[in-house]
């Protein structure tokens, strides 16, 4: 099992966005992007993995979207059928505190700290140009990747997060948060993890 | 420099087809997905790669587009700004042989296999799953990588790409080609090429 956690600083937490700008949702663009890179291969989806998104934008945050590759059903890889999801979730989320779309996306009013409690038995690697070379770690299996969006992890977030997990980097680049999901697939795919 | 080559069996040669059905015009999402792991990385393009996407689809192909990273501005991440620019350059092309839009982007007539044929004299690697591992290839400098969408290459056309470049694979799993460009960026990032 791969678990990402996405922190997306200001996307949208109700479903009141345009499909045709999606990144001025608070970067629901990226947010797509970031869940068709973590679930899709070539004409198949990961069943292994699992993503939570963090949405931290107006208006009442935060969110979490939860797709689970062994659950959801009938998405497409392309930007706007994700957004369309996330919006329906949301839309359907309203003022309750969770809820479960009917193809398994689960939208919950839920804090990144409190994800991190509730994954804190595995073993947690936070993304960061500054960590420690990826190639250099010894990669445990059911490993749980926190990743940041265009803004980074705010710095309370992280230094939380680093209670239980260690910062690791892909180097001095510092690439798409989609991008960083794509290398560590391959890398634990290349490691058998 | 980098160069990626995409090879889109199915995609749209005209602007005819809807911003609000990507995947309905020969899979023009994963056109544009590519577009944007092939030059952008967080809050930057990359000046030092290009990208020429083959559109092998109806009315009129072979058409190919060329992405400059040192030269296209005014271009941004998401599926739907890329897919606008797409959908300009071809209706600026319109039955001519070549054209060039204000943002630098191109569109010209011309086969895959001509472009090969330009491009002899790099290094070129053909992206295969039954390739050689790629962490056993020696990636020399200048590197043209020559990717398929979700139908492959054409047999012919990677016969005739074989002939001056050589297979080579990042494993058994089928990734997504925007997954692809990642990882390739990634390694060579991390090898100084």
């Amino acid at each position: 099992m791969r678990t990402f956690i996405l922190f997306a600083c200001k996307a949208r937490t109700d479903g009141d966005f345009s499909l045709e700008d999606l990144p001025g949702a608070g970067r629901i663009d990226l947010v797509a992007r970031c869940i068709s890179s973590a679930l899709f291969i070539s004409h198949d989806i990961r069943k292994d993995t699992r993503l939570f998104v963090v949405l931290n934008g107006p208006p009442s945050p935060p969110v979490i979207l939860v797709f689970d590759g062994a659950i959801v059903k009938k998405i497409s890889p392309d930007e706007r059928s994700i957004a369309i999801w996330i919006q329906k979730v949301l839309v359907q989320l309203g003022s309750s505190q969770r809820t479960v779309l009917s193809n398994g996306i689960v939208a919950e009013r839920k804090s990144f700290q409190e994800l991190i409690k509730e994954l804190k038995d595995f073993p947690i690697y936070v993304l960061h140009e500054k960590g420690k070379p990826i190639t250099d770690v010894g990669i445990k299996q059911n490993p749980v990747w926190i990743i940041g969006d265009y803004l980074g992890l705010p710095g309370k977030d992280e230094k939380f997060a680093l209670r239980y997990g260690k910062r690791v980097s892909l180097g001095d680049v510092s690439y798409l948060a989609s991008a960083c999901i794509s290398v560590v697939h391959w890398l634990c795919d290349a490691q058998g993890i």
